[in-house]
Parts: structure tokens; sequence; C-alpha cells
């Protein structure tokens, strides 16, 4: 199934933001500093399918919230997003050499400066929520911070890695894979719908069923990742597959089967939309993104 | 020359707080992170001087700020300090295997766990200074969050360790040192000064004089580390010394000699000092830290 078209056009304008974006904020110096901020640019411009931004931008538009707050909220959260993939390619964690088609930071530029590069995006990451120019009030910058600084940390995204590169020592169960997939992966496509909701001033209760869907979104994201590391096309994929099972890793496939992976991430993706069921036509793009996240091909 | 009582006292009292709160922050939990805490708690706890703390209770006691405030800020501070020491340790950095007398993390623990441990105290620094226990006032928050991350970024620390590693390939004259020097242990001790004054609500325009006792006692503070790295002794260091001219770099001792930067560190201490001129005896902590700086012996 290709994208609909509305999600293609969203797509697109969301890549072509946080392009922008990051090519203001990583204006490249004339010190020498100017290796740290290309080795930036190399990993956070024209990457990826911008996932987070896009959850950022289409929970925002449930909201009516200002365009330009919700393109700074987008870009500190694939700043993370891309920081977490500089530093997991690195040679001591999952020594990768490429990614997107392209040759990971450590290998484009060195080690050292991989290390930097992840380090600066976190900072500015936070640098950028923080900024007045993010949100008039200081009660949402503060929220957007804690909330992201949560997902990237030791009980989220960090802490999933960590969790990841245990998985090779050790025999996870499904209860343990779920789980480790949940804040690696999970927790910053939550943080990317909480945050619209934040910028949306919507109150934590109201959250709820926007964090079902996010919860569902991720699971099934991270069962269609699986997917694709078994099945999927190494050149479509611009990155090395059948890491997992060479690594000795549990995963939703190992552990599932095919099949019944497969069906798994379906019926999490009905359940996402399902969670949205509140919501009219202006939910149309979290649906349409939830059914893509099914059907991507890499 | 020793610190005064009342100094010795502070120092004391803030390792003992600092100890504490990492403590409970870190507490290690019952599944498969054990090893990312443990690798944690090896880095921030029992540590070090305590520098940056002492700095944020100092500037925080001038305008009575609340006692626990001041302690989550601190704590903030030397996670983002301490994050760095990590990352800076790693072999493909300074590749240092001790540290404070004790073997560093990735040598206690390995490289992906030191990595990972770096990034998570990185992100549990503004998931504390975000917390609404932090300051009940969400501006203050959202600018100790702005502040910090601008002092660890590109513009700052991060910035600053990019140009170290530089400087093994470049000849620095003394303004490209100093810079180096501003960003990567000023910005940190800058950014200490500035929270007790964001805390104190302080506005701008009334931080200029700590800006400046901040700025030279940053610098006072580098030259007396070049210094030991020249004169010093390694078992009290707990660390490998002579690296710099190991190493090829320019420090303010290779650039300026041993006397004269010696001369050039008392005289900043005596401009950190002066900057204090319109505060009473409130800032007598503040003066003794300028001192100490000059008189450390490791």
């Amino acid at each position: 199934m290709s994208p609909s078209p509305a999600l293609e056009a969203a797509l697109a304008e969301a890549a072509q933001e946080i392009d922008a974006r990051f090519d203001a904020l990583l204006a490249v110096p004339d010190d020498p500093r100017a290796g740290l901020y290309r080795a930036m640019r190399h990993a956070a411009i024209d990457g990826g399918k911008r996932l987070r931004p896009l959850l950022v931008f289409a929970t925002a538009k449930l909201f009516a919230c200002d365009r330009d707050c919700a393109a700074r909220v987008a870009v500190a959260l694939e700043a993370i997003h891309v920081y977490s993939l500089i530093h997991d390619d690195l040679p001591a964690m999952d020594n990768d050499d490429l990614r997107r088609g392209r040759p990971t930071v450590h290998k484009a530029f060195d080690e050292a400066t991989a290390i930097l590069a992840g380090d600066c995006l976190h900072a500015l990451a936070f640098e950028v929520l923080a900024d007045p120019a993010t949100h008039p009030d200081p009660f949402v910058r503060a929220e957007l911070v804690l909330d992201l600084a949560r997902a990237a940390g030791p009980s989220g995204m960090a802490g999933g890695q960590m969790m990841d590169l245990e998985a090779e020592r050790t025999t996870f169960d499904l209860v343990t894979v779920t789980r480790l997939q949940a804040m690696k992966t999970g927790a910053l496509i939550a943080a990317a719908v909480e945050a619209g909701a934040i910028l949306g001033r919507v109150p934590p209760e109201g959250r709820i069923r926007l964090r079902g869907y996010a919860r569902d979104l991720g699971l099934a994201f991270q069962i269609v990742d699986d997917l694709l590391d078994v099945e999927g096309d190494e050149a479509l994929a611009g990155k090395k597959l059948r890491k997992d099972a060479g690594a000795g890793k549990e995963t939703f496939v190992s552990l599932l089967g095919v099949e019944p992976a497969r069906e798994r991430s379906r019926l999490l993706v009905d359940q996402a939309i399902e969670h949205l069921r509140n919501y009219g036509p202006e939910a149309d793009l979290l649906r349409d993104i939830a059914r893509f996240v099914l059907s991507r091909d890499h």
C-alpha cells in the first residue's frame, strides 16, 4: 500500500520543513568546530522518514497549534532521534557502517566527532525547546523539556538501548522484549504525540486516548521493523539487515513467528486508529500514519 | 594555602548533598539496565571537588534561595559535568584509564555502557531542571534549561571539547586557546553561577558582575589546571598528567610560560573577587572559592 495523497503531501512537507530547520540550526562556523557541525549536518539533513516530526505536526493539527511552534518542537524531537542513531551506530554499540545508504557519522568523520555530534544534537534539542520562541508560555516549554528528557533518558530511549545490548547476552521473553521496545523506540514516538498535546494545552486527563494511539503505533512500528529485518531489502533499507538473528537477539518475530507477528502489527494499528474514534477528519493524518507504518517497505 | 574553615565546611556539605542526591536519582533497578545505573553511580557518586555545585550553592546563597531548589539545580549541573568526563575519557576521545584514582567508566564497565551512561546523565540533568520540584515558577525552570543546554552544547562545553581535539592537529594561538577553554570548562562554571542568579530571579542586567566573576574564575581554573598538568602530582590528581605536551597541544602554560601563567591566574582571581565588590559578607563563599581555585594542588 502506498501512502494516501494527504499523507504523501504531509510527509514531503515535514521532510522539507525539518531539513530547512536543521540547515538553519547547524550553520557551519568558520572555526575549529566546522567538522563537528558538518558531522551533525551529515546525520540530520536529508535523512529518514521524519516520522516523529510528522507525528508532532499531525497531533498539533488536532488542536490548531501554531505551525512555527510545532516545527520547533518537531526539530527538537528529531534531533534526539538523530543523536541516538549516531551513538547507536558507533563501533562499541551496533557497529554499523551504513545508515540510509550513506556512511555512518563515525565512518564519514571519526569516532570522537560522532560522539560529540550526538552530544551536541542532544543538548540542542533542549535548547530549542526551552527557547521562548518555541512557545510564549514557559509552562508549556518546561513541560515539553520534562517529557522529552524522560523519553530520552534511562527510563526511555537510552535505557531501551542498554536493554537491547543486554539482549545479545541473555534470552529475553516477550514481556521483556515488549518493554525494551516500548522504551527504545516507543518512548520517543510517544513523546512526539505528547508534545503535540502539550502544545495544544490538552490537560493530562485529556491525553489518555492519544497516549493509547502512540503506544500501539510505537509497538506496531517496531514489529514491522523486526519483520523488515527478516524480510526486507537491504538496498531499499539503506542499511545492513538480518542483524538481530546474527546477534542472537530475540525479537517479536523470533518469539512469535513471522505470520503471528504480522497479524499482531495489524491488530495494533487497528487499535491505534480505534483510540482516535472521538476525533473527526482532523485526525485523518494520524490515522493515515498508522496505516502507513504497517505498509512501509523500508 | 588550605581552604578557609567556611569553605571547607561548604565543600564537605556540597559533596555530601550531591552524593545523596545522585544516590536517590540513580537507584539501581532490578532489570537489564542495572549495569547502566551502576556505571552512572561509579562516575557520579563520591567524585571530584563538586566545584560547580558549590558555585550554585554559593550564588543561590546571595539571593537567599531555597536550599532544596539549589540542590536540585546543583545536581543537574554536576550530572552534565560527569557525563562530559565519561565521554571525554573514552578511547576515541582522550583515552584515559584513570579518573579520580579509579578506573574510568569504560574500563570498569565497557565502552557501550560508558556512552549510554553519559547520554543518560545528560538527559537526567534536563529532566531534573524541568521538574516542577526544582522551582514552582515554570519561567525559572525553562530559563535554567535554556542556559544549561547552551552551556553544554556546541557553543559551550561540547564545542570546546571538539576544539580541544582539533588542538592536537593544529597550532592554536592564545586567543583560540582562551576561547577553547572558555567553552570547554568556562561555560559550565558560568552556567553554575548563572543558575544561582536565575533561581534568585536576578534580571539579566543584574547579572553582569556575577558573569564577570564566573568568566575570570573559569579562566583562572583552567590556567591552574594547565599548571598542574605540568607540575602536579599524579598520585594526588588521581589521573594521568603531562598529557598536553605529549599530545602536542598548546596550553596557557606552553604559550605563556610557567611563571607568567601563574601570574595571570593570580590576576584573574583578583579580578574575579573585584567583580563582587558590591556584595557584602554574603559573597564571602564566592570569594573563598576564587582563592581556593588558585591554591588547589589537584
